[in-house]
């Protein structure tokens, strides 16, 4: 079944199923590659320009080069959405998603024609799966899991490079799917014992009036996470800090939520099924993502619930799937 | 171009060029996929069964489930090298990929109309590319070069896991691609300072007539090494263990060696350009390796340097990469 | 209710509920008590004098010291295990607990009228009870499931020193109760990702049939983990070694079982729910146990049943209790 | 003989000798209880309600549940308190010690009778026994000595969290009383390095009148610490900040001092024997206790000199025991 | 050849040539020196009496007593100063050295006519022979070069002594001289992976506007680098702070350079050949060392360039030398 | 006063005195110098070839080249010791030294004429002052005292270089002296908590007739040590292995000793005043130190004991010196 959505790649249009890449890829090959994910809000992209110039220092530090300038990739970023528009849902928003490699290692340059070059390949697609599920924890909250995997650090392989290397993320998604209960996100501690980040989002607590991240050391620099301190906070008066937070602080917390791009923020209510704060969704949790959601002209919440109700067949199967959640980026 | 190689991709077998994944697989997305390399000696394959039995071990590790039993997966293979040996040259020997992951994700099952399953690519392509620039290195043996990137510990990411999630290794191969020098081999270090493994190989030492290789902690328990260890050394009265090494352990050896599939064992002459013994290829290297090649009725080293002939184009375009020998496995 | 047994504190003979310790005692303000549990087999005591040659090397390593030699303390030992033998059913075995601390605190001296001593307390009672909802777990084996709560290492506070300040052995049993399945017992990694031990039990796995247990470093040198090791293996011809061992070990061991003073051996059929071996109880363990059996003139397994069977109102209430296999020493 | 003191235990006020918990509770078994003490100023508790608040923040922690809300227990405290009052002398400050535990185990629940549930023991004695033989210490300042014993970390057993698992801190005691000189209090290195705390007191240095204390991740976040930082400082004009400090920053501070509920604040004037500042008690130290006692109008330092005269017997007999200054919180 | 210039030896002044420490002692023994050395401006020295400062804080540390005040060790550097004045160039500044140490061990005491004494060693030569090859650096900047080879972390050995057992800073020159490159500087990183210091130089970054320099932690606290911060930087309204760096923070920089009191500061214009904001000498460094000339009243710059083309053949003998730059300090 | 003997500086032979190593020399600037010490057994050496191989792989290690062979160099030493040994009085041995450094750093060459070369010092000195104040310890043991101070594991500092880098070494001897007792020998923990060595020796455990040594890692390789290892075990029927020992295991051993080339072998008898079997000299150290004096043909306590005696003057002198056994190597 042909969606009608086309794709990028290395220069060319091509309808979404050619979206792959080789085996012979040292994307594949290594989990070489670097990454962005962003969204819509009204059918406007949110912050790609930040996505981009991650990317490019994501690109620069594994001494990948590409031919194109920023420029001239955000521009075929933009032709892939208007190309696309055409066929998503008036109420549809595009999640895009830009993925560079090294591209084919040199020994198997005889499978491509000799020519082996970077790849670029950007994909775009209706927003609504990716949160299709997720209504309910806006309700409830997450509570967020320690597994016993932790973060690789930076000093091993760097988080702040948005890159495929994460095995370790799907090995904690398992072991929390295992855990009771039906709002688990894995929260991963690093092996200092310190409080790093969800598999795909940041993570915040609020104490006395203050958000407060873990230093941006073991985790990567979130967009939203930027986003929220820099332009939400400030707006609301809130003080931020970055600082080295342990489990006992995330317990003694007054709030605490998830942050990423396609559901914003997500409000985390326990933490190993102890209580943070009341146990409920908190006030500035709220004020928050009010405030995201009227910057943006976009009642979040809301859009994500209706967007769930209409993929219901898609959600019922989703639940089988464990901690798909986790998996939102 | 065709090459008239074929690939099996789920169920089917098709062109080479479709030997590809989707951007929207697991694979991608957390390099979540585990693999298996093997090559021929005269055509026929070298330790498949082994190599497939340590495939079903990494997928049980990542908890991927695929619906072939252990000997439908042999078989496959078998069919995929049978139709491609035609396409071969005489000399020619199979160099035999399996790639398995969990599949796409879940939420992107509508691009996939609803289908998500695991992801099993069998590739076949002619081993001499990847030896073609090595001929040289069993004269001179390679330099063990130490890079500041230190392996990633079992503790955080099973390296005994045959899996995709090598960004490091890429870093690593760029950093000592950067040291003087044009033998340079990487050798990486564990956390504790303890030697690993190469990029793609294992590592021995020889000290008083005794193999030594790190204990198999930090490294994949590869099947050149296990080969080595169980059927070579005991055949020539050699006895092996398994110990913590250090460099000064390395620079202290009688000899050492890399092992890996497609070169079954290369000579390692120095290590951070300090001469290990009398810094020339060793007589044990040299009778191991013989060893070897009676077993399986093929000169390996002369096979290797043959194909260096045949294919100097390939080898002049591969020397304007970094470290092109890292790559192997 | 008067239970009719007694107990021995600081040269006294009182009833059971007399086998209190002021909150004043070192041993509540520190955790500094050192204590060993016996069981008997046939009423017959168990390697009574090992465990109290532990008990004086506990001791000596926290510096605390009793008038007692340890003859004297055996001989106590068996005088309260002969005054309680009248009120125990026939069938009922002894469970010896020696508790001793370095006493009350100097400044509250004057609480105790200035007398400030040791504190030694030996208690006895029905060996039944501790192993009463056990039964079950002969026939399935039990599940190691890995909590995030690492063990801590000799270098911070001694295992091999059977203490009481064990609050993390705790905190991995309340995490451990929070995961899916009921066969679930903790087993601990150390900081570095080893495997050291349950939380009051040893580890073994069997592979290729070698008996191996952790390197003795970061666990508790058990008694039956020893007798195991030194007396059951050798009869049977299995050989043995210490080393480091990690998950991915386990996961790929033959057989693996837990030992402690009052089950003797349980067997282990799964790690972090991946089966080990065929996941079903192994025949080397059966051998193991039915040998220990035979030694003691016990049928180990079948008692245990038995108990659980006369004791099944117990059973009901503890089922409330989080993870009550894991108390069991 | 009897004290006259009372005590509560589980719902019951009993005469002080019944302030005993069972060898079967979770306490004993496990090191598995939290505590609170505090002192009285001018009969007057001190803080009580921090106290009690950081207790239930530690009950929580450790998942054990009482039947008291904060504001019964606290009134049973005071209960306590009245009705001993009486048999206490006129210049006699409280010293009142909260104890809660899980509990007796499960499985010894027919030693109980079937019942098993929480244990809470409160007890108030006479607060100069504690303080008796630190006098002269006002005057001196204590030496911080480093033993080779390093404090356990948070990620493995959290020291946020008032347990009684502290068998280390015994270790280091011991240690430091092998030491050369009689003013030796222990101050513990993380395994980083860092420092951290006393066995029983928080540390503080003071530099360019600022003053610093460690990172509040290794430590307990005393009482005593945050009333010194939250009102005294402010009160006088001086800033506070919390970071990481090593032995070179303590050897070249201004001034030093360790922080607890019994003695409030004592000069630290040395380290390893180094001398900090020229080595003298020092003038901000001076300003702070002496605010301090302003703000409870009691001359701190005296009354605890006082005592020493009246309690000369009970020093006499407490020098006898190791490092004794060490046991006081 | 007399040079003229001469010493100050354990009271005497003697010939250059006789600034020599016996193999018996501390110093050579077992590193177990510490020292300073300054330089001056327009004959002037710069900051001689904080130099002086931190060398009696390394004595102390060391427990190494001097018979010196600090006033009159003061007094005899600049009888030293004096006395050379007269044999140095009138363009030549004076690069004064002061080391110091136990002394001879005590049982060699016999050599030393039974007189074992600290040792106490001063000299003093042309400032121009330290820089004669930096001129170009000024132009192009360094490349920090991250060697395998960790800082050693003040818990295991305290950087902030100015001391000798540096052994690991020559193991790190000679692996960056293996590099590719002829404008490589090392940058130390520590065992947790933080930036740390060069061999004998301090590593700031600017970033919006803003010094950063790491926590003062694993480094030594530079003279020259506390002038930066404490009076360039507030001259220029800069804003400064201390805080972890990591090499993907040093990557993101806007400039980067050394400090250290030969060269004052260096331009650092890439870290592993990525280059640091445009590559080029950055516009706040320029600033910085502009202001540092103007208030010493020396153009830094040209006077060390001018050196260069002075001793041109020394130039021309160092190039033979691995890593020259690193050695100056 | 000249003593009369000669040393060997870079090709001269010179009065003892001159055994002096320039303050410019990489030696002092870095601990950038390797060395031997030897002595002879009735003026015979005992393993020089052995000490020489260990000094060029030290050499070799940091890249220091010196135009001898070992051949010539040991040719050297047998011409110091034959020049001194008419002015040594009969009973005397000879303690020989070997320094070797990378020499002056090249920008310094200006004071050396322009010649930069390594340095080459060979002393030679009565053996007697090294051990004149032992002889009690042979009857009574040392105490094994463990500091807070940790050895440089060889991932940040090689320890199996014999190197002069050693400043950590004098602060843990510094810690040592200011425990209580006169027996005390420091032995270093690694930051793993387990045994290495000594500050200049080795150290032995024995259980149950095995001699049991750290594992080669964090330890000089000692040739005393390898000695008893490969010569002195062996002859008496002892086994050896090399093992990670923590001090539990030291605690629970039969007898312990360290060893070193002056003293070879000095009995163990406590640890932290804990004692090692029954406190006494043991059985097995006693038969090894007695074959190896008939080995060499010297009762080696009996010599140690009448240089006592010899030299009491110099005893009493070095009495004032902190630690001075610790110094001996």
């Amino acid at each position: 079944m042909d969606s009608g959505r086309i794709i990028y790649l290395n220069g060319e249009f091509l309808p979404e199923k050619q979206a792959r890449i080789s085996v012979y890829d040292s994307a594949l090959m290594f989990g070489d590659m670097v990454f962005e994910m962003t969204r819509s809000f009204n059918k406007k992209q949110f912050k790609i320009r930040e996505h981009l110039e991650r990317l490019y220092r994501s690109m620069d530090y594994l001494h990948i080069k590409i031919p194109h300038t920023i420029d001239e990739l955000e521009k075929i970023c933009y032709e892939v959405l208007d190309r696309n528009d055409k066929v998503f849902a008036e109420h549809d928003e595009h999640r895009l998603m830009v993925n560079i490699s090294r591209g084919p290692l040199s020994f198997y340059s005889e499978i491509f024609d000799g020519k082996v070059e970077p790849t670029v390949v950007i994909t775009d697609f209706p927003f609504k799966w990716t949160v299709a599920t997720m209504g309910p924890l806006f309700d409830t909250g997450v509570n967020a899991a320690i597994p016993s995997q932790r973060a690789i650090p930076a000093s091993l392989q760097e988080p702040k490079v948005k890159n495929r290397s994460r095995m370790f993320y799907m090995m904690a998604n398992i072991e929390v799917s295992n855990m009771s209960g039906d709002r688990n996100w894995a929260l991963l501690l690093d092996p200092d014992g310190f409080i790093t980040e969800g598999t795909g989002s940041n993570f915040f607590i609020i104490k006395d009036n203050k958000l407060i991240c873990p230093e941006p050391r073991n985790i990567l620099r979130g967009v939203s996470m930027e986003y929220v301190i820099n332009e939400l906070a400030p707006a609301l008066g809130l003080e931020h800090e970055y600082r080295n937070i342990e489990p006992y602080d995330v317990m003694n917390a007054d709030e605490a939520f998830y942050t990423a791009t396609p559901f914003c923020m997500v409000p985390c209510t326990s933490i190993n099924n102890y209580k943070i704060g009341d146990g409920k969704v908190g006030p500035i949790y709220t004020k928050l993502i009010t405030k995201w959601g009227e910057n943006v002209g976009v009642d979040i919440i809301k859009q994500i619930k209706d967007y769930g109700e209409e993929v219901s067949d898609l959600r019922a199967k989703q639940k089988t799937m464990p901690s798909t959640y986790q998996f939102v980026k």
